[in-house]
């Protein structure tokens, strides 16, 4: 993949545009598709378009910095790389892009389980920057083994993804009669005949640190399709038994209402996603922007709350800051961005992101994110 | 009709489109239409979408079931086919198609009146699933025989039809020409020419359990013309009357504001229908999800409440079942079911919206409909 | 003008849709047309598409009457025809012809000053069911002159205009060139010849009762655009003189808010028209559905209000019915029905609105219009 | 350039859609562009859509005017020329004619820092009625030149810009590959080469009121670009100091919100403009109508409140002076009255406004600016 193109990338829309010629359409409808009629996905946006600035005047900015921390570990910028399942349809070597492109960036990538590779393989690529994302096997001896695998690869922070207790339902994809995982079939073919390079590299791609090894991303679907079969609702009693079998931080992903959160910091999590899975799971769900106040006022500081879901522009950043959010995640830009050039492209989204973050700042007369407060917007009703 | 291409029917539009595509024009214009500007009919679908979900997180949703009770009668899901008067234009024998995939499904069919066979016919099809609507005859004597008949023929519920005091304005039909009952007529012989299929079926199509009784369809015709053409408006001291006269279940359809509900309970209805009739009879009436808050309020459990008029994704039954809805009703949806494939289109659309609402469910945290309370949602305002 | 057209014409829509064709463009516009950027000419519409009605269900309305009365006179329907000052450019004896409509109707027409022909000759066309409308000339002697004439030639009640202080601006009418009152020019001439019958009929259609006077309609201009060119700001000064000297019913057309209205009731008008004058004179104003509570709150009983400017459906009439108007008043539509059809075109015009009047009385369960109240209707916040 | 096609100009749009079809776009997108997704830019305009008037009837106003003051001086409307950097763009001597036309017209010019000739020349074009905007050098003996300078310059009114602490996003001008200040190059060379009367007059069009200077917009351009390089974020200490250092009246452009304007008014600031710099710095900001009330209140008539961004219609100003403004000032529009008739389209364009107030005015009932109140609008909620 080429990074020549990223000149002419100027925000994460034409990221998304240029995936949008280089993938086959079925891919590309994987990574950018929604539930059902796709009204949340929509709505994710509309949201922070109706969340109004009031920048202060006559600030001090002239030194800004868009560092922050994260569960007390400092990050360059308040925006982390989202777990992606479906990666190795873009890219023949997804997580340890992200990885090394999250911390070149100074920031958290939370790795998808399972990643192409192997947990062990991306953790070597960026040792620091990485949290992992656990689908909670059912079993419990699984579930044992699991975590005592990613703790031994050195992963200090779990986020467990709670909004999945079923495969959601994708028109898009049941329309293209992509089966996920993807299976050899006609219509891929002929997709993969069209985008002759996304072939290549979808069917030869070095996965790991390992040499090259021919469809061994079928054999990665495999493990993946393990996964997904097996998903389940992950209750309460699962959460309490993960807290006391992880010695390390956890993140509780895919909350959107206040109800849970007494519960949640009662049990000692971490940190609380606000996250509707980016409009992927129900569709209807309200826009994380418009559920985070109440999640932050239920957490009361017990928990850092993060978001995602929807976020594209350093605007949406900021605002969700105001709002009382610790970060940001984003999931399809950065996808996109592997899908055209690579980790040069997760890298160059980051930088878009922290440049309008900082322009954003400064028209605010805000110089570090402390001073991004509630004052700063205005929401009508 | 054939049901292959049933696979390719993800969602109830789905449906209506391959409805539009085998369907005469001023066919699918007579199923499809609402009154005047329409501004009813668009606004049912869109109050849905500005009803928005707040799901729990973490519950205990492994085993579901979307099954629940209507007038004490357990059905498998919350949802029933409402009396659709102009079936026979799409279907060569439409209520006992009906009967028996709502009966297959588990769940009720209500037999609008008259059918195109008999009442009889239609009970014989599928007798424990039925509901018998009624436009209540003016003249008392043929009312009193016309209940005897529905009774003796073994309906127990009767759903008395309240809205539609004069023949309704549907601006299509009347650009179309096209006069309800049907009529041979140029237009209709043409439009009979470019879907021959449809014109064979609506003119031989074999009706009730009887041999093949060709342009029996006309006969159907002039049975529900003479009910058409003998519309009044039903007033309370009607409803009194008929009170005293039905033994079995009575259930009103057309209510719209809290201001009627609590003589209806006082007379002893047992479940009240929150219709606009689909947005065919007044336009400007509010959509049927914003009224229903007030009329379950006002009905305060004296008898159930049902909602039909826009209802296209178990979402939308989920939403009203957390406005206190008991079940809702679909039109439209299950006759462009027929149109397309029969029975099996009639099933489909119900198996669709199961799976929706389980889908839902699952997301939301609810095992049962039990579970499915105003929490679960949230609208602006 | 033919009248074989009016079948297809269904609703007032319709009427413009074959005005439009029927028209040379700059003529239609200067009718269809309204202030700057018509942003009030769409507002009166939407405004009346979100006021929500609310049907009472089991009333007894077998029996209706769209009967009401405006200022104690009997009227068959709540529907006026509003005066319109450029009638002459779309039929060549309009006010005599809309005289005729409207009496036939059983209803009122209101004259604009001045008519294409006299007052006195409309007078004598349709003498019981006229009101005069008037601009009230600035030089005392010539108003006193005028009411003297007008109260010579048997109207009772006159409607004086007070929301046009000055020429409005209307950008269609300047992009077209056309100066009102309208002169020869070359882009008229163009006009003429591709609506031939359109321009015989404005240059040697006959006005008034006597034979045929070639050339009369430009004498007609001659008279209007005396009146528009002396406009000015009539103020409550005015009002009192005119109180004084005249001895009939006094209306005031063009009152947009609750301020003036007790010094109007306390000066003895009896009703006030609540009036943006459609749209045609200050851009930005608000629609009149949304202002007439305040103005019926203010008149207290003690003067008739009545609405006009976006009334396109009879629904529209019922709903200012409902929130405290006695009557609306139509404008373009009658004219785009005198353009088509002459006087059957207005009166085509005036049966469509007491039909959906009717329609929409049934539905709500009012058998009269004293029924119509506010529980009728409801709008959001 | 020529002044024929003013005929054509009825509005403030038109002239822009003019200028679109003489200048090069990418010029075109400079001036018309906004930040990032232009969400502020859009919302500017439906904002002011969103605030409705009330019109006071029978109000005495044959004699009208817009006169008013501001600081004190007395201005034939209240409309003002804002500061415009670019101005060289599109016309070789961009701030004399907008000095000369703004002088004839009655109003203030606000000389944009630096201008494209120099501040004593733009000051002799028009004496008494000009203010100079700054962009307060960051040095202090930079700054304390400078402001000796302007005041020698005859300058009594300083308006100081502190809304730009770093250089805005405009993704048009990126895409466009536009750098500011202009520099020579393919894409520059080809616009020119397409609109050679244009190319003509930037490259060779006499600046100032010495003799032809080939190329001298290219040292104009290098000034600007001195100004811009050093944009830094006026902080409340550099104002304080500014207060000292310059003896004249002083306005500070760039006001969004209550917070800041006591201490604002407690330095001794004579004005306030509410902007967003036209939606080209900030995207998201709130529009300015929505913004004046709260900065009014806060100001609470310790200084005089303007307002810039978006104002398009002689409405508008009104709705600003309803809500408490005492004057607006337009940007964009001026400037393509320069790009497309020079001196005798700014001409133009506050002829329209000057009209269109008028007009407003006496329908709303208003004989002066003084009578125009906030009961003369209407906001919902």
């Amino acid at each position: 993949m080429g990074s020549r193109g990223l000149d002419n990338v100027v925000n994460l829309e034409d990221m998304r545009l240029w995936a949008r010629r280089r993938l086959p359409g079925v891919v590309f409808d994987v990574i950018d598709g929604g539930a059902t009629d796709e009204l949340t996905l929509r709505a994710n946006r509309s949201a922070f378009d109706q969340v109004w600035f009031r920048p202060r005047a006559l600030a001090p900015v002239d030194v800004r910095t868009t560092q922050t921390s994260v569960l007390r570990q400092t990050v360059a910028l308040p925006v982390m790389l989202a777990p992606c399942g479906f990666a190795r349809l873009v890219h023949p070597d997804p997580e340890r892009a992200a990885a090394r492109a999250a911390a070149q960036a100074g920031t958290i990538y939370v790795v998808p389980d399972p990643p192409s590779s192997s947990a062990e393989e991306v953790a070597r690529a960026a040792p620091s920057s990485l949290w992992y994302q656990l689908y909670l096997p059912r079993v419990r001896r699984d579930a044992v083994e699991k975590l005592a695998r990613v703790q031994a690869a050195g992963y200090e922070t779990l986020c467990v993804t709670v909004d999945t207790p079923v495969r959601p339902m994708r028109e898009r994809d049941v329309r293209n009669k992509v089966k996920i995982p993807l299976r050899p079939s006609i219509r891929l073919a002929a997709a993969g005949l069209s985008r002759p390079r996304w072939a290549k590299e979808f069917l030869f791609g070095r996965v790991g640190g390992a040499g090259v090894r021919p469809y061994q991303s079928l054999r990665a679907y495999k493990d993946l399709e393990a996964v997904l079969m097996k998903l389940y609702p992950v209750t309460r009693g699962d959460l309490e038994w993960l807290r006391t079998e992880w010695p390390g931080r956890l993140v509780v992903k895919g909350i959107l209402r206040a109800e849970e959160c007494e519960a949640l910091t009662a049990l000692g999590v971490d940190g609380v996603v606000v996250s509707n899975h980016g409009g992927r799971n129900l569709d209807g769900v309200r826009p994380t922007i418009d559920v985070l106040p109440e999640v932050v006022e239920a957490v009361n500081g017990l928990a850092e709350v993060f978001l995602d879901s929807g976020v594209r522009r350093g605007a949406d950043v900021v605002k969700a800051l105001a709002l009382g959010a610790q970060a940001c995640l984003i999931g399809r830009p950065y996808m996109f961005g592997l899908a055209t050039a690579g980790e040069a492209g997760v890298s160059h989204v980051l930088e878009i992101l922290k440049d309008e973050i900082d322009r954003t700042m400064a028209q605010l007369g805000c110089a570090s994110v402390a001073e991004i407060d509630q004052t700063m917007i205005f929401r009508r009703g």
